[in-house]
């Protein structure tokens, strides 16, 4: 067996990483010339370098890894299902125990009747689904000009062609386009784009946005809307209370096919299973990933409705699949990860131990003065940073630079956090304890402090 | 731990399977009324089912499990690895060891300059980033015009947005919609297409519409041509021997990049480690999948070659990536795939011992009263059925209804054999010995002459 424990030295594998592996969403030389920070250990929240630093793990990899780094029941599941049947296909008129378990699983922790899963390898796949299937829905009830779907600008449903256009991130349509069929109306962002109006009132108005884009479209042409119920990627934009309860009621009233993506939200991230159950959402189709597995597997998906997957079957043959849909090893994985969710209550640890105690701390870094605003919904947090708490302004120049600076304190500090923009974001392990959070906001504060320093060093604010 | 081996009895779980799992490229109403087929195991090339039925599987799950079932080393590296690391992201300035291990055996293994390797976690969605890559390597090269890819109908690339249009079939695209500046020539299926033409002529032929297509478009608006070596899920389409080099020549002529989808080809299937080299192709960007895990673990990827990938670098930010880009286990088990199939010499095996011996049995079938051709390369092979040789004639009536009665004679005879309209085709595991090539051929043998004593029944051939 390949020894990949016994590592190289760091300077080597960096020189192969640097000759070899392309990164995504990286400037390859930028890179290149600084070495890339080589992670070879996980365990609970803690990570381990190829230098041998602890590292507290405030992203939870990349919004994934729910139940922790390390554990051995789903190494041995995997093991047991890669010897036994590591792969088939679920394509001709074959099935296998693991994807049918897991489909029943996912369908019992679904709310309403969200009762059929599509399987995908990833929260992109399951989004190109979601546009393959809500078209092919429409087609079959005989309204076929039904075939827009409506976004959110800074939404984000992924990286393949169909998931990058329904995501609304600028740079991502410049690099290979967009598909057709998909606008966007404007993100629930208050801090950012609230000026003076009341946080329930901006809510309000932004999703009456859909309203008016749906009729400026000609409703007869809308065939779904799509969001995520807390924008991630996009900088952990927790919206204000009126915004979902009036999408629903504008989704209802028009009849347009409603999307929740859970893809982080999903499995306990929120306090609850689903970020639609804390927000109040009832979608036609789920888009899950990430934490059904918590990562330890490539495997997303798309839960559908009674009605959806009614019309999809009248329809007869849907064409549309992957080799790797409810794959073996993934599923049988994915599906002692909701065992290890369920039997050891960690939804519960979020909503009633975690999120509680993390919220003091976190609350608390409004106080800063580099904190604009701090929110947190269950174990999904995320700080502005700006120069006048006041104005709830930006810094000038390219957004982001104060946001990499402080990243790169964050992770000189042993601490995993992201920067979206200048704003600071935490999606930790649900299963954190008070004691990790005591450690990950120390170090979170400390990287503050020193962040500000050093804005105050190079004169970019005032004392 | 949950206990997927002792499974509920075979109804119980087909149940289950209707009410909750939506099977890929497939008719569920019809599936739910039969009942799925449910594999429980895999040893080799041998499947057995739920009702313990012994299946030699003539597809390698599902043109991916190329050193066969059940390998116990996958199953260890696996839950080894996931004990140590099940997860890391690459995108943060961090990478991890199996990434940057794969990524520099891929690129050693790989022919020429193609040594960079952009991880997916599957076909579809690396043919997403190649759709993205070469728009954004025209950008970076001031030729931001060059934005059309030219694929071949009936070809396949996946079935996410990007893939589904990049391939060239109709019920895809009708399903969704197909996105902008993909455009289709026709494919190199002498057989079905090719009348009376000379094979050699119509090989020339087909590629010269490559020729065509690019003055139409103006080459100065075309990206890149994509084609598979050999075209697999159209039915095992083997292109004339002057295809190839035509279409190569047509490519360095224009200027034109190349993409060699080589998902199935890759990793031995035709005899060589890529289908590239056995026909003659110097691709700038390859496609690969399945074979690189031996579909053990969900990972695809994008090899790129040196100017590409420079080129892409100096553009700085490439906006594009996956969650599980590069995912630690996934990448650990291919990395001892591939040890398996370089140390077990298992690509000289299909080209010195499987094959030939495959290939006497194979082109004995063209005598068959029901079989137009027979075509094989490496361990890769189709028949055409027809109800007369000399006319090369397709049956009357929808395509594929003869097809799928012959293969329902093969699941009956407990062999895998999968029909693409009325072709048979197959793609056993590399590692099938000749013994098993007599059981594989001396089954298919018997479906046929059952497939062709019904037909006959039903008069729909004449004796």
């Amino acid at each position: 067996m390949n020894m990949i424990t016994n590592h190289l030295p760091t300077a080597e594998l960096q020189a192969l990483d640097a000759a070899h592996h392309m990164h995504p969403f990286t400037d390859a030389n930028g890179l290149a010339t600084k070495g890339a920070r080589i992670i070879t250990r996980g365990k609970g929240v803690w990570l381990t370098d190829s230098e041998g630093n602890q590292i507290i793990d405030g992203m939870a990899g990349l919004w994934c890894v729910n139940i922790g780094y390390g554990r051995k029941e789903l190494a041995e599941v995997a093991a047991r299902q890669m010897e036994e049947l590591a792969y088939y296909n679920t394509f001709f008129q074959t099935t296998h125990v693991p994807a049918i378990a897991l489909a029943a699983k996912i369908a019992e922790l679904a709310p309403g009747d969200l009762n059929h899963v599509f399987f995908a390898g990833s929260g992109s796949e399951a989004n190109d689904t979601n546009i393959r299937l809500v078209r092919r829905y429409w087609d079959v009830k005989g309204q076929p000009e039904r075939r827009i779907i409506i976004g959110r600008k800074n939404g984000y449903h992924g990286s393949t062609m169909g998931g990058g256009s329904l995501g609304g991130m600028a740079p991502i349509h410049a690099h290979g386009g967009m598909i057709d069929g998909i606008v966007h109306i404007d993100q629930p962002y208050w801090w950012g784009d609230g000026g003076d109006m009341d946080e329930d009132a901006f809510g309000l108005e932004r999703a009456q946005q859909l309203e008016a884009k749906i009729l400026e479209l000609g409703a007869d042409k809308v065939a779904a809307f799509i969001g995520e119920p807390v924008q991630g990627a996009g900088g952990v934009i927790i919206p204000p209370a009126t915004y979902w309860p009036e999408i629903q009621r504008i989704c209802d009233k028009y009849g347009i096919l409603l999307i929740a993506d859970e893809v982080i939200t999903g499995f306990g991230r929120t306090g609850n299973w689903f970020g639609s159950e804390t927000f109040g959402i009832k979608p036609h189709i789920m888009t899950i990933a990430k934490g059904l597995s918590s990562g330890y597997q490539p495997i997303g998906g798309s839960i559908v409705c009674d009605e959806v997957a009614a019309t999809i079957a009248e329809g007869g043959e849907f064409f549309h699949g992957y080799t790797y849909s409810g794959h073996p090893v993934a599923a049988a994985v994915a599906l002692e990860n909701l065992r290890i969710l369920q039997e050891e209550h960690v939804v519960d640890h979020v909503r009633d131990v975690a999120h509680p105690y993390l919220k003091q701390r976190w609350d608390a870094l409004a106080d800063h003065p580099l904190v604009g605003e701090a929110k947190l919904v269950g174990l999904m947090g995320s700080i502005a940073l700006t120069p006048d708490k006041a104005k709830r302004a930006k810094f000038p120049g390219e957004q982001g630079t104060v946001g990499f600076r402080c990243r790169e304190r964050c992770f000189a500090n042993n601490l995993i956090m992201r920067h979206v923009g200048d704003r600071m974001i935490i999606a930790p392990p649900l299963v954190i304890t008070p004691d990790e959070i005591d450690i990950l906001m120390d170090r979170a504060k400390t990287s503050l402090d020193e962040c500000y320093a050093g804005l105050k060093a190079d004169g970019l604010v005032t004392a």
